[in-house]
């Protein structure tokens, strides 16, 4: 059996690896679908599908998960074309996990099986407040794999988003 | 003489209907652009074009106006070529109805006549409103046309709306 | 039931109107989906789809066909995105009538419906020798209903479509 | 030496203008981008891409600025290409001058020389200020270069941006 | 008097320049729109916009035409969006040049004025000759003005289109 | 090291897992592209971008390829544009093998190390040339490997390419 999950992964916390080691222990292999692929360089996606890509995959390899696929998906502003679009970009899947209500809508009226999943540590580990923590100090990494901390820090993802995040006096 | 009404219809409302029949009246004949036709299933346009179409249609059938087009219209996100896009789509006309100041200036700019319209009840019925009830309970279906309360309720509209309405606890 | 047919109709001929009241007949409701929409002006695909739309209302009106709905649909270079395309943008059908081999197997795949339909006539009467003929005399209306004929004769095609066709005497 | 700027120029003011002839009198060659040239009559963004152009290519006449290359920008929404689009579009440029910090991160990250510039009078000379001074009255003209506000009078831009600033009582 | 031309200048070749010099004698300023601005590195289009119109404007500088404007426009796939997009992206204009059918056509059917242009020299003069002539030797430069000529030989030009068009053996 | 390998994969055969062997026996580490990510259905792409990814990944792990990234790569239609394009949807790289012209040209002009590779058994082993082989019979088996010959097999993938390639015996 195959499981899918998508995020945006901004970065990918321990609350999503979490969800991945869960998906595969239940179905012995597992999709990652990186949403809003296109986007980076900004405050909410600072990172490119292409180092998300890299980060995922490095940190799910040394975490021993066998049977997984990473796949960069492009928004499409289409919700009625939304689960054909992932279809089309991804393996076969027999499931979906996910807790997000316009998910879990669209791809229950298409017919396809979804499982709740109610992700770990919900208040303090979201990429939201980790991405805040990142602009302030060293305290996000506790909240990240080793993996994750150690790529960011050492492809200056810290200092890509501080100087995203400098901004103008007055906006024109 | 061809009358263009243009509007979201989600949903179609007393106030649009009452719109159709009087430029019906006027006209003889009349179009039903039905825009932003891509989106569906979000809090603001939870309905398809499709759906939409449909329960326009079958609306103005029952309330024996004989002679109008219904016309799906995507958005364009360019102003200075929304004119000329919704012309490509739809059979020629004669006046726009209107009370949205976007509208109306650009259709004058074109060289078309344009009416002002000022839409019935319209502190009490609009789209937002309407919407904002049909999450609430049953009180929506004294805004609609009859056949508009029976084509939702049957397709399962309100469990749509507020399958999607439901929210994550955090955002991500 | 609802019959669903898709074509470009450049021009709506007399084959089209065959089908649609075949269609008509069987399901006692049809629609008729505008493909390639957003075209117009090429040898190719002289009419705007509100032309077009136009010019297949008045003839489905005039032969008595008293329930069919008429949809543009702009192309989406994407197959297999295709049909969840179609299916947002017009009411729900329960069978598609085709004889394109990939509109056919693409809606198959979606698990619905595909009945078989021979064209009428399919040696002579096909759009592209119809507006073969269109440039160069008035053989064309014998293929097309009288209806269609008179639109495109008092909006001036003929003489669009000769003035597209001219062309500039060597290719930059 | 070439010397790029971009800006919206929703309308050119005399900061701009000040910031196009500094570049100018350092590189002897300016490269002016029209940044979301694909707007136009929003509130703000109420001018298009040629009316934009022309406006400055006055000021800059009129300014006996000798060598400048003006270029309208289409925004591409994927910051991650963002500069090589512009590069595409506007002839080869040694320096990039900006005060924006994602237009000096993109640059930079690009390996193209990006020099801190800022505006003159920024408090009170912003695009955003001078539009609402638009919608009030005249005290709009003393923050723009004489030929801008020429050309906006005599195009009726002010009444452009009031008539699309009045707005319908309720929001559908 | 404001007149526009437009082409894809690939590359602008003396045929164009006469073209151009013809306009601006008859109407004191000239607009220059580089269609198919998006494309590049291809062999029927090699140059970047960024590139025509740095050739371009050191053309018509070197050889006195004072008063022009050159416009990169991109391909917009819509026949009937065509002429409003290219209004939006251009200053006003009183009248097109043209020798081109659909041009002519489409500008007509909008209103606006349209002069008939035949090319100079057009039998040996155009883009897709020269375009062969630059992959097999020198002789391509006597049908372009010498600023043309260095441009692109300073720029590697000829070695661009010679690799792009050195081709894998089989198509795959 | 890691090296970029891209292609359409349209299927993937035996010359391109020599191509994926010979690079990770070079790099130790390869990221495989697939190019017109967002076409299927179609004679030449027959397989969507998800069957094309796991169809390559079953492949490469029966392989004991060990260090692999498989990436979906939608086209952009804009040469200037591709390289960043591709850079912002993969991890960090070092190296492209291609024999492609235009690849080869791009990457270079962006600065990117380019390693000119020869495909294996180039008379024969085409993807064009399998395709045709596909629609004929059970020989295109021995130029693919044997877990693309079992994927395809299973999924019904014959059956499409046929009812795909039927066609209509007159073109509309």
């Amino acid at each position: 059996m195959v499981g899918l999950v998508i995020g945006r992964f901004q970065p990918f916390h321990s609350g999503h690896l979490k969800m991945v080691e869960y998906v595969y222990k239940r179905e012995k292999s597992v999709i990652v679908g990186i949403g809003s692929a296109q986007n980076s360089h900004t405050i909410d996606d600072p990172f490119t599908a292409g180092e998300r890509y890299e980060m995922i995959y490095k940190t799910l390899k040394r975490d021993n998960i066998d049977h997984f696929y990473i796949i960069p998906i492009e928004d499409i502003y289409r919700n009625s074309l939304w689960v054909e679009h992932v279809r089309s970009f991804v393996p076969r899947f027999d499931v979906v996990y996910s807790n997000n209500p316009l998910t879990k809508r669209l791809f229950s009226e298409a017919g396809i099986k979804v499982e709740e999943y109610s992700m770990y540590k919900r208040r303090v580990c979201t990429g939201k407040r980790i991405r805040k923590l990142m602009l302030e100090g060293d305290n996000w990494k506790r909240y990240v794999p080793e993996s994750i901390a150690e790529f960011i820090t050492k492809m200056g993802g810290i200092r890509r988003m501080k100087e995203i995040a400098g901004s103008d006096e007055v906006e024109d």
